[in-house]
C-alpha cells in the first residue's frame, strides 16, 4: 500500500500546498499539469522535488479550468478528453526528461476525475488514450482510479488494453453501503480527527472499509490518497505512512 | 530546398489560417503548441492534416501569451525558456503519438524566435534543451533558425549538443547588407508583389540574395518561410513549390 | 422593430465577424465584454464604429471562458453569476466613458442567456443585478430576453424591479409550438435561403411567426437578432432591415 | 496620513494575502481587478470586507498578465494602456455599486506602476484616463503615485486635467539620494526590521526620509505602502498605524 498526494498546484505567484513537508511521508506524487493548476516552472520544480525524494511521479491532468481549479463539470467531447489527457501527459513527460526522470502514472484531477467514474464512455477513452501512447512508452502509464464495488468492469476494459490500474481509497471519508463516497457536502462526509482517519487506515490496510449503515465494504486498495494543504494533513500522511510501515514490518515478521 | 509555413494557430472559435488550402503547396509545417494559439482540439487536426499531405511536423513554441499572440517580448530567465520549449513540445509530441506520428524539428515563433537570434544565452538554452530531450527520442529534434551572415557561430554550439540546424530564409522580406531582415515597419521590408517573391525564391535556390545596397549576401537555406494567412498567401506559396519542383528537376537533368 | 447583432467578438490577433459590414443594417449592438471574446482594445474599437453609425450600444457579457466561446455551461452560484455581470457591464460602460457615449441594454451570451431562459433563479439574480446598477445611472439599461409564450411572468419579475425588457425573436430559426426555438442540432433548425428568413420577417412584422406543427405563435417582438459572421449574414442583415423600413413606411401611410 | 495595501489579490482556489487581518490596521484599500489577480468574485468579497471597516476603496489595475502577477513589463500602445484601465476601473466600480460604494482613487500595480514613474507619456494618458472618466462621476478618481523628488512635474500634468494626486512613500524600503528606491535585488533595499521600518515612518511622519549616502530628502507624503503576506507584515501594519494615530493626537495637543 502507498500514499499518493496532489502536488504542484501553485501557480505563478500563488503558492498551494505543503508539498516540501509532505512529500517527505508519501511515494506517489499527482503532479499538476498546467490546466487546473500549475505552469511549466512549477512543473519542473515539483519534479525535482519528487525525484530528491525518490517518489513515484504521476501526471495530474484535468479539464482547462484554472479559475475553477478543475473541479467544475465542463462538457467535453469523447476525443476532446483524448485530446486534453495526451497534451499534459506529453507536456509533464517531456519535462520529466530536463531532469531525467519518467511519468508512471495518470491520476486524472477534480471533475474529469469524477466525470471518468460516473460516465464509462470517459473512462473507456482515457484508457485508449494511455494505450496509444505506451505503445511508445518503455514505462508503461497505469491509470488511478477510485477503488469502488464494481472493479472488475473496469479491469476488464483496461485489460483489454493492456493498461494496469492503481485503486485508490480515503482514509478521510465515509463510505455508503453502495460503495461511493458520501458526498462531501453532506455532515460526517470528512472525518476531522486524526484518530477516526488512523483507524480507517487501519482496516483499509486490512482490506475492507466500514459504511455508514454499518455494514463493511471489501476493497482492493493499492494506494491511499492523502492531502498537503493545511498543518494537520501533513500530520496526517506522517502518522498513515508509519501504519504502513508497521503493516509491512508485520507481514514481514509472518513470513 | 522546402517550405516550411506556420500552422494550427486558430484558438477554440477563432480561426485563423487557410491550413488546408496551403497544405499543398508545402512539406514542413510549424504546429502552433497552445501558448500563443491553438489548443487540444486544433492541434489534433492540424497534425491529422499534415498526416494526409505527408508533410513532416515541426513544433511551433512561444511564449505563454494569447492576447498577444506571442508576439510580445516578455523577459524570461533561461530555465524559464527551458521548460516552456519543453512544455510545447512534449504537449505536441504526445498528440502526435495518437496519431502515429512524430515530430522532426523545432521551430520557435515570434518574439521567442526572435529573442533566440538576438541573444546567444536563450539560443543555447534552446540547443540544449534539445539535446535533453533527443536523449529520450528515437527521431531527434533539429532546431529551425533565421541564416544569417554567423551561422558558422551558431553551426558550433549546435554541433556541440549534436543538434542539427535548418536555415531559412524569406522570399518575401528585404535584406540588409548586415544580413538581417529590414524591420517591418519601415517601407520596402515586405514585398507585395507576387513577381517580386518570385524573383527573390529564384535567388534563394541559387543560395544567394540581393540586399538594400544592392550586394549580394550568400546565403545557407535549408526552408523558405511562407505564410497562409490570405488568399495571395495561397497562391504565393504555389508559385514558390512550383519553382522548387523546378530546380529540382533541373539539378535531375543535370546530372 | 429593430435588428441586433452580436459584435466585437475579435480576440487579439483573432478576427471574427464582419462588423463594419453589418453595422450598416442594424441599430442595436451587442458587444462582448473580454469574458467570451474581446479585449480592452477590441471593445474600444467596436464602441467607436457603433458611435460612427450611430447604433445603439449593448452590453453582451457571458461566462468565462474564451476557450468554449461562452457557450459552454458552467455551473455558476447566483452571487458568482451577479458579479461577472456587474464586471462585465462595468468594464464595458467605462470604455464607452472614453468615448463618451453610454449602454443601454444588456443582452447575455451563449449559455448564460440560454440558463437566463431555464432557470427563474439566474433571470431573477440578472434582473436584480441591473436593478443595483441602474440606481447609479442616468441612462437604465434594459435587458434583452427571448421573446416567449410565457413572456408575462418574466415581465412581472422585471417590473417589480423597475427594468424594461426588449422581447428577441429569430427571424432564422423554426419555433416550436410550445414557443420555444427548435434546437439547433436538429434538421430544419435554421433556415438556409434568404427568401425563408424573408418570410419569417414579415410574418415577425406581423407579430406572429408559424411553428413546425403548422400552428401560429403570436410573440411581442422588439429586436430580430441577425448575424455578422458570413456573407450571406450580411446580405440577410441588408434585406431585413430594407422589410423594416417598408413595414415603418407602410404604417406611417396608414396614419 | 493614512496607510494603503494591496488586497483582493487572491484568484480563484489561490489565496495570498491575510486581508481580514491587515484591514483593521490601513485606512486604504488598493483592490486588483482581474488582470494581475483577483476575479469578480474575489473583488466583491474585498470590496465587502472593506465596507465593513469603512476603508477607503481604490482600483489597483494592472497589465493582462495573471502568470507573472502584473509584475513583467509588456510594452502597450498608449491607447492600450488607457484602454485597460479604463476596463478594470470600471469593473471595480461597477461591483462597487452592488455594495452601494464607490471608488475614491486609483493605483496602478507592478509594471504598470513603475511603467508609469518611468515614462512621461504614460502618466500623461493615465492621467487622462482619469480624466476623461472623471466626467461621469460624481466623486472624482484621485491617482496614487510615488513621491519622488520631481512631485511638482507630475503635479503641473494632474492640476491641467484636474486629477487629484496621492502621494505614497515606503518605510520599509532604502531612498537613494536620487529620491528613487533602491531595486529590491540590491543589499538593504528592504528593511527586515520592525525598528527600522518605525524608524524610517517617524521620519516619513516628519516629511523626510534618510537617504543611502546619509543626505535627507524632503517629500510630501499622504499615503505609506504597507503589506500584507506575512505575519511580520501584519504586525508591521499595526505598529505604523500606532505611530500614525499618536502623530495626530500630538498634532491636537499642539493646537
Amino acid at each position: 500500500m502507498k500514499l499518493n498526494c496532489d502536488m504542484g498546484e501553485s501557480f505563478g505567484a500563488w503558492k498551494m500546498g505543503n508539498d516540501s513537508d509532505v512529500i517527505t511521508s508519501i511515494s506517489m506524487a499527482n503532479i499538476a499539469c498546467g490546466f487546473h493548476a500549475a505552469d511549466p516552472d512549477t512543473m519542473a520544480e515539483t519534479i525535482r522535488l519528487a525525484n530528491q525524494h525518490a517518489v513515484t511521479l504521476g501526471a495530474h491532468p484535468s479539464y482547462n479550468d484554472k479559475l475553477g481549479f478543475g473541479r467544475r463539470h465542463i462538457t467535453h467531447s469523447l476525443p476532446a478528453i483524448a485530446h486534453l489527457m495526451a497534451y499534459q501527459i506529453g507536456a509533464l513527460e517531456s519535462l520529466c526528461q530536463l531532469h531525467a526522470s519518467t511519468l508512471h502514472y495518470v491520476k486524472p484531477h477534480g471533475a474529469l476525475y469524477h466525470d471518468m467514474m460516473m460516465d464509462e464512455q470517459i473512462f473507456i477513452t482515457i484508457i485508449k488514450t494511455l494505450h496509444q501512447l505506451n505503445r511508445y512508452r518503455t514505462q508503461p502509464l497505469a491509470l488511478m482510479v477510485l477503488s469502488r464495488k464494481d472493479n472488475h468492469r473496469y479491469q476488464v476494459i483496461a485489460d483489454n488494453y493492456n493498461v494496469t490500474l492503481i485503486f485508490e481509497a480515503f482514509a478521510d471519508r465515509t463510505y455508503l453501503a453502495s460503495g461511493m463516497l458520501m458526498p462531501r457536502d453532506q455532515p460526517g462526509a470528512v472525518f476531522n480527527t486524526i484518530a477516526a482517519i488512523k483507524q480507517q487506515m487501519r482496516y483499509l490496510l486490512q482490506g475492507k472499509v466500514p459504511t455508514q449503515n454499518g455494514s463493511w465494504l471489501f476493497l482492493a486498495v493499492d494506494s491511499v490518497c492523502v492531502h498537503g494543504d493545511n498543518p494537520q494533513a501533513i500530520q496526517v500522511a506522517k502518522e498513515l505512512a508509519t501504519l504502513i510501515t508497521a503493516a509491512n514490518h508485520s507481514c514481514d515478521n509472518g513470513r
